[in-house]
């Protein structure tokens, strides 16, 4: 049931903002975090597709943002993190002979598109320099 | 990671909504939800124990609504029974030597809270008695 993909992203960006312009490596983050290396590797993933942070390899390399963190909202980490709605929706095909059986899945997921567009809407609000400036102002 | 909680809720409770004031077994429920029927009667409980449904026990028993479709929205529901943030906040105890890590709980609540408070907005907007009319007019 708990998804901390987007809790545990924001947390170790707003680390890697705090430390700003040095690499860390995924050991680093983790340890901070209280997660293992492996799920800061696979996080870094998508944030490095959405362009939030870069990871350069080899001996001195390692993990650091690709922007100033007042250009990284929270609404980006969510979207590059989550592929998963707030409201899930079981994906099965509906009971043929029950009405509210055909209907309620498109409404139920009109629903949940309306709490994620709120819910982006909360997030980008908020950049990582907004999060580091409330911790270590 | 997917928690169909409040999805099943919504779909069981507009089919009671829909066969009023008929009492409907947790079987029969589960089979429009297409799920099994311990499922439908594990969220009974909080929905009664929230006074939006009542069981009925004996060989003609089963489950109503216990208001109006008119009198029960979608945030009711949620409420009763969601018991998991829509943000994951791990629980774990901070790094102490790590400044991000003493501070980014505080503010992931923070957000979590924000969050809820919007989603509960956007559902209590809606009533049983809205969604029922959306799919059988």
């Amino acid at each position: 049931m708990v998804d901390t993909r987007f809790a545990v992203s924001v947390h170790f960006m707003t680390a890697l903002a705090y430390r700003q312009p040095e690499l860390l490596s995924s050991e680093q983050l983790a340890k901070g975090v209280k997660t293992n290396p492996s799920f800061i590797r696979k996080l870094v993933v998508p944030l490095a597709a959405a362009g939030l942070v870069e990871s350069v390899r080899g001996k001195a390399g390692g993990i650091r943002l690709a922007r100033k963190p007042k250009d990284i909202s929270l609404a980006q980490i969510y979207e590059a993190v989550m592929d998963t709605a707030l409201i899930a929706i079981p994906g099965k095909t509906p009971e043929k002979e029950c009405v509210i059986s055909c209907g309620i899945g498109g409404i139920l997921c009109k629903i949940s598109k309306e709490i994620e567009v709120n819910t982006l809407k909360v997030l980008a609000r908020r950049s990582l320099q907004d999060v580091l400036a409330e911790i270590a102002p």
